[in-house]
Formats: structure tokens, C-alpha cells, sequence
């Protein structure tokens, strides 16, 4: 197939590829509408009704352009977190905004730091930008953060990512602990702790705004994706010094925020009520998913985010059948890790009964078909 | 104050810019409510009902990311251009596309070549890049091709922009000429043929998807912000080879598309009496303002796009005290070219009638003002 000859020859080394394959595509390719969709770590439960009334208002300011300095999203979410603006740094999602940093700290060749088996669109960026991969394996199913700071350390690394909780194991490490390693690394090397997951993590696994905002080479990644109920409207957040979150006006799309997707934030900010629901459905979700797991002689890892990493006991090849036949015979979406030991994981996001109760049906199915 | 120390050379010598300051930074550094927004190349017509209608019952699905792929709009914009799926990219607007565009190309030092006073936001994309800027000076308020293939050559760049009907001119070439154009272009070089306001232009001005489509080099970029009103909504797309266009699956954000965006975008072609309505509007408009223009003894220009380019006889100082004062004194928001001989115009967006009552009204109180 033609293709430009005279790409960078970085650009003609990456192979065209996608982080992760779509329910659509999924549904496209075996020819089956998804039942229940519950791998995305999506939420089911939708964003509040405040929300959507808001966006369908929205919609007729559509025809303009998004504010460029999100100014009103900057003061809303300035109030929710007790900060400032200035502190903040807005985004099409953290996929995003994982980009733009990564772009603004990596030169082909250097050593990144992160988790083997982490986010994989990290990484993803990372290797668009000719960065080199340094991965540390998990310990207990946990990031290891003192391997982490020792790989840190070794390869002088400038730039290294976790989340908290962790994706995709669920597993958190306390706020004093975040902050240790903050304070353990050298100034030279920025620290992206990726809180896609923080509105349904225990307030421990949560260091306080302000035990970090003085730290230029620490940036907290946070979306509307997650509990919000708000993935397809593309609004991530960065909190960091407001030297850093300045950095960020020299290279972003300035004209790349939806209207709508803004107006659904600030409106989600608002409807304070309705986090605090959705994160207590989370939660009880949460105990579905290890109830049907336990049920079925599976091992339900404790989780924080929404979704419960599930170990299936064997192999990847196991976890890979059972993720496959769930789809195949009864078109419940799901995923799982893509690493080992990781990989003898499934992980399945919190949904409605609806989807909870096709899980439970589904489940004994699929393990008496791959006994 | 206080940023990361290591960001990347490149990263440290840009400056925290913005291409254009958005119309809400206006008011709120005025403290004046816009009255008329006709400054951005908006369209005040806004979308069909049929769009709104389908955004407004695609916000209760927006708990979803959308599709990577991009599967149903490619097929929509494929039946619609009468190209294959495979021959599109897509991407957040075509600012966002050009930033991928010019990453995938341009190395630092590398010459990029644009005309002198076009569009800002793709020169701020190749300075990201620390490409460097190789200007043509427009000739008689056209793009240049003849310079712009000449410095092409001289310079061996392996990049090229303008856009056709032009910003902030509203001049146009005709396919011929355009095809012509890219046929004399080394095939190493590769062509963005920025079509964003292709909906509003004669027919002669573009040359069929099929005139190009075989050309690696050529990639012509379109968006759903300027005659189907969606500027919010933040969707483009690109038409080249296969090839090509699936090199933006490299680097693209795949999840970054909003799915409301999308949603409208896929109703917006499909309804194309609206479309015919509203280019038709646009060019009632563009007369209205060429008439308003006349009658305060301005020169409008010709325009093939949805805004009129206004010679006001003198220089830039006076053509920004009219953008100023139409703001200050009436709240009417437009702009003006950034370069001279260009920036002796003004750049007003067509737009409703109300607009253009105000316009009409406010234009000689302003000039009478300023003389």
C-alpha cells in the first residue's frame, strides 16, 4: 500500500496499531451485538440526569467553538479540588494528555518508567515518541513502587507513570506511600500518577491536592471518563505547578475540547449528590462481580477503581478462553490484562444489574464449556 | 515560576501561546457580552435540526467511548465523497489532524512550506515541531502557487500547506490549477490541501476526490465546523491514499473522538437539503456583508468561503481599530489578517440576519468614530 515516502523515519518505524480493539469492532468482527458491556471500564450507570440535560442543552451551542482557555471548566474544577486555576491543565481525556506530556519530556532513545502489564496507551505514546520502554514487574499484583524508583534511578530516567489505583489490577497503595515516592524521586524526572480511578478509591489512596501541587516534575492525571459516566465526551484534567500545567499551552490543541463534553463536566462538578450515588453503585457493584466470582471458584482481587481484576487460577491461554467465550456465546464485553502473571487475570468493569445478572448467568457456561 | 527542569530542548524554547484568543477571552478581558459572533468562520446557522436531534439522543450513549475506528462515519463520508473507508482518516477538527500531519513529517530545522499571513494554528504546529517556516507572499490576495512550488523546490521541504478556498482571503483557484499544482510537486513532498471551507465554494474549485486520490503525497483535510455548523463538536477528517492514511493510525489519539461529535457529524451528511439551505444561506450572507461593506465605502473581496475578507483602504492600525471598535463600542466580534498587505482587511464571518443588522448598524457610528 502507497504511503508517503518521506514520513520521519521514526514515524516508518511504528507499526499502525491501536492500544486497544473497540467493542464495535469486536461486534463487527464476530458479527454479534454486545449484550453487556462491561470492559471498558466505561460506566453503565451513565453520567447524572443533570448531566445530560445539560449537554441536550448544550447542543445548540454547538455551532460555536469551545472556549480555548476552558476558563469556566478551569474555575469549576479550581472550587471541586481547592486549587487554582492556574494548577490545571485541560485535555481530550488523559489518552491525551498522556501524549502531550510525553512529547514534551521524551527525545528518541530515552528510558521511560512504568509497570509491566501497565496502560498499554501509555505506552503507546511512549513508543510514538521513540522512547525507551523500562517496565518493572508488579509485586503482589501491586505497582512496585520501590522497583519503580530504583529503575528511576538507574537509567535517569526522565519521566515515569503509574496509576492509583492501579489499572488493571484494581489494587491502590496509601497516600503516604504516593508521596513517599514522590518525594523519593529526583527533580529530573516528572511523575505522571494517573488517578483515572480516584472518585471510587478509599480517601487513603488519595494524597491531598495540596501534599504535591508544589512539585513541578509531578503531574496528577484525572478524568471525567470513570465514575462521571462521561468516556465519550473526552475530558481529562491535569493538576501540577502552574509552571507545568503552563507547558502544556505550548503545544496542545488549543480549539480541541467539545463543547458539549466541557458543559457536561462543569455540569457533573455540580451534581455532587449524584457522584456520591453512582460511587456507592460502583461500590456495590464491585461486590456483584467478586460474589459471581466467588461463586464460580474464582478469585476476586480487592478493588478501588471500577472494575475487579478476577484471577481465573491458571494460565493467559485460560483467562484469554474464558474472555473469548464469554463474548462469542453470550456477548458480554469484557478484557483482561495483557502481561504475565497478570494475565491469568480477567477484568470486568462495574455495570447495572441488567449486565450483572447476564454475567451471573453466563459465567458457570462458559467454565463447564472449558472444563 | 516554578516548571519541570527537564522538558525537551524543543519543549523549553516554545513559547505558551495561543493561535487566535477565542471570543470568550475577549469578553471576558472587556467585560462586554459579544453581541455578534462573527469572528471565528463559525456558522451562526448552526446545524440542522436533524443533527441537534441526533445529539441530543446520542447524549445518553456518551457513558461510551466511541468507536476507534471510526467505522460508521468513515462509511458515511465514504458514500459521500464516493471513496473508500480506507482512504480517510479522522481526527479532532482539522487542527488536530494538521498538528499529526506535521508531526509525522517534520523533524527540527526542517522547511515547511506555507504562504505569508495563512493560517496561524498550522504555523504553530510545525514551530512545535521546530520545523521552520519558509513563507510566500500572497499575490494579489491569492495563495501563490507558483512561489509556493518554487520555494518547495529550493528548499527541498518536505511539506507544504495552503488552503483552497483560502483563510483569511476567501480566494480560490480552480481545480486545475490545484491539480496542477500537486502534479508538480516532487513526491517527496507532501501537499495539505486544507479544504475547510470546500461546502461554500463553486464547484469549479475543487477538484474531484478521484483527481487526487492516488497521490501518497497529497492529503486534503475538511471538517464539520464550518458549513454543517459543528464547530463544537470538534470532527475532520482527512482523503488520501490508503497508505497515508493509515500512517495517522501511528500516532492518532484513537479514543479521542467524542461520541456525541460523531454522532452529529454522521447526521449532518446524512441530511443534505439542510446543506444545500445553509450554503445557500452563507451565500446570501456573504453578499450581505460585501453590501454592508459598499455602503461605508470598504472594498469586500470575493469570497468562496463562509466570511468575507473587507479591504478598508488603509493599514493594519486601521483595520484593528475597526475590529476593536466594532467590539468595544457594540460587542461585535470579528477578526482581521495578521500580516501584511493582507491585515489592510477585515475578516467577517457570515452569519445570521441579526448579526448583519447589527453589523449594518454599528459600521458607520465606528468609521465616523475612527475618521
Amino acid at each position: 500500500m502507497s504511503a508517503f515516502s518521506r514520513f520521519t523515519p521514526l514515524i516508518q518505524s511504528l507499526p499502525s496499531t491501536i492500544p486497544f480493539v473497540g467493542p464495535e469492532a469486536i461486534e463487527r468482527q464476530r458479527g454479534r451485538a454486545i449484550a453487556a458491556r462491561i470492559g471498558a471500564n466505561e460506566s453503565g450507570f451513565g453520567p447524572a440526569e443533570s448531566v445530560l440535560s445539560a449537554m441536550r442543552e448544550a447542543a445548540s451551542g454547538t455551532w460555536k467553538y469551545a472556549d480555548p482557555e476552558n476558563h469556566d471548566l478551569k474555575q469549576a474544577l479550581a472550587a471541586h479540588l481547592g486549587t487554582n486555576p492556574a494548577n490545571l491543565a485541560i485535555g481530550e481525556g488523559i489518552d491525551g494528555l498522556l501524549g502531550q506530556i510525553v512529547r514534551m519530556v521524551i527525545e528518541p532513545g530515552m528510558p521511560v518508567v512504568t509497570s509491566l502489564g501497565a496502560y498499554p496507551t501509555f505506552n503507546y505514546h511512549v513508543v510514538g515518541h521513540g522512547g525507551r520502554l523500562v517496565t518493572v514487574p508488579y509485586a503482589g499484583d501491586r505497582e512496585d513502587l520501590d522497583g519503580l524508583l530504583a529503575a528511576v534511578k538507574q537509567e535517569n530516567a526522565p519521566l515515569v507513570y503509574f496509576a492509583n489505583p492501579d489499572n488493571p489490577m484494581g489494587s491502590w497503595w496509601s497516600a503516604e506511600r504516593i508521596v513517599e515516592f514522590a518525594r523519593g524521586l529526583p527533580e529530573t524526572t516528572l511523575f505522571i500518577l494517573d488517578e483515572a480511578y480516584c472518585e471510587t478509591a478509599p480517601a487513603e489512596a488519595l494524597p491531598p491536592i495540596d501534599a504535591l501541587i508544589d512539585m513541578p516534575n509531578v503531574v496528577r492525571t484525572r478524568t471525567f471518563s470513570k465514575a462521571y459516566g462521561l468516556a465519550g465526551s473526552r475530558v481529562g484534567y491535569v493538576v501540577t505547578t502552574p509552571g507545568t500545567a503552563q507547558a502544556f499551552d505550548k503545544i496542545r490543541n488549543h480549539f480541541g475540547m467539545n463543547r458539549i463534553g466541557v458543559a457536561a463536566a462543569i455540569a457533573a462538578l455540580a451534581d455532587e449528590v449524584y457522584l456520591k450515588e453512582v460511587t456507592a453503585k460502583i461500590a456495590a457493584s464491585r461486590q456483584r462481580i467478586a460474589a459471581i466470582a466467588t461463586q464460580n471458584g474464582l478469585a476476586p482481587l480487592v478493588s478501588a477503581t471500577n472494575f475487579v481484576a478476577v484471577d481465573c487460577g491458571r494460565d493467559a491461554v485460560y483467562a484469554r478462553a474464558i474472555v473469548d467465550t464469554l463474548m462469542s456465546d453470550h456477548g458480554i464485553f469484557i478484557r483482561m490484562p495483557g502481561v504475565a502473571p497478570l494475565n491469568r487475570c480477567i477484568r470486568i468493569s462495574t455495570g447495572p444489574e441488567t449486565e450483572m445478572a447476564l454475567l451471573e448467568a453466563a459465567m458457570p457456561a462458559v467454565l463447564k464449556k472449558l472444563a
